[in-house]
């Protein structure tokens, strides 16, 4: 089959649609606030978000970048609270080949969920434990799963390396956002304060940290 | 294992979260602009976008919910762009245990992409012919597909009982939800205009269209 005819003027080079939109978002976007590393971060999110405002909410704990890239390159395993995330996750800009982790569909997790009076969502990151030491952790859904990870923490769980915190929603989500800035760990951290996040933003920051080349 | 100590003020019941959540978004977002059916899709989407002023840029023509519906019901397929999007349909919601296809992975993508000098996203789009006729198709990421869908279906492709034209970003995504809203075919269209769309949005979208009940 041949290529039907063209009947719009749109780009269709990969790496020029690339190109042309961090160098759109570099334009737009009021990076001031973040140094060269974390503005990387910033350009991917801003990309997936497809909003340069997002620097308004954006913070990055300044040895984020280098804690979560440092455990990457060292083969520590990604921990995520949606299969979304996991499945947006580009395996090739994996240093180390990287395992990516999402508990939720484990057959435990509705038990867990049922005895301990939660989420499924939070429930799953009980089941972190064995991998959560020096993990980078990414959470991009529910802010029941960034609470019990903070909780879980200070009951003695070992520490992720980084956590990028980007839950969603209209419950709990800025407050998780907010708990995690605060947290008295030292652990960086990744948050877009307020409603929004998600998956894909999530998904972009771990893309980001992921490979050092912009693109 | 127990569940460690409660440190912060939060809902953790997974049903009066939606409650909740859902209250929170029928206060503030301005849904005037649909009908009840579409509201319904609406509020999942601002759901999943934590931000009910999409509203502003969301359009949904009058026959989407329906003819959406109707496909699904009896059996027809869901082709997605990008498997985050695939990741993001929550299958038990499917009223007909409806395939889930997303083409870009399948190896002769990267030779059709070559060939038709295009990015993979619209290379793949030419491997949904089999299955496009009556089909609803949901587009969250790559701009270049919808352009390609609607080249397709122009130069004699069959076509898809609706499509959810949402990609993101800053270069053709724009440009391309303005060409499905001027489709000339009638296919029922929801958009998301400007740069802004992504997977969780299409996948939202999805999830609301799958089943009736609001939660």
């Amino acid at each position: 089959m041949n290529r039907p005819p063209k009947l719009y003027d749109y780009v269709d080079d990969g790496a020029e649609i690339y190109r042309r939109s961090f160098g759109t978002i570099r334009e737009e976007a009021d990076l001031s606030g973040f140094g060269p590393d974390a503005a990387t971060i910033a350009v991917r999110m801003i990309h997936a978000a497809g909003d340069v405002r997002i620097t308004d909410d954006l913070r990055i704990h300044p040895d984020l970048v280098a804690a979560a890239r440092g455990a990457l390159r060292s083969g520590a395993p990604i921990l995520v609270d949606a299969t979304m995330i996991a499945s947006g996750v580009t395996r090739s800009r994996l240093p180390a080949d990287n395992q990516v982790i999402c508990r939720l569909h484990d057959q435990a997790v509705p038990t867990i969920a049922r005895d301990w009076r939660t989420t499924r969502s939070a429930a799953a990151v009980s089941l972190w434990l064995d991998d959560l030491d020096g993990a980078v952790v990414a959470i991009g859904n529910a802010p029941t799963a960034l609470f019990q990870l903070l909780e879980l923490i200070d009951a003695g769980a070992p520490r992720p390396a980084a956590i990028v915190g980007v839950p969603v929603g209209f419950v709990g989500s800025a407050e998780s956002k907010k708990a995690l800035e605060a947290n008295p760990y030292d652990i960086p951290y990744l948050v877009v304060h307020g409603r929004r996040g998600g998956s894909a933003m999530a998904a972009s920051a771990l893309n980001a940290l992921a490979r050092e080349a912009e693109l």
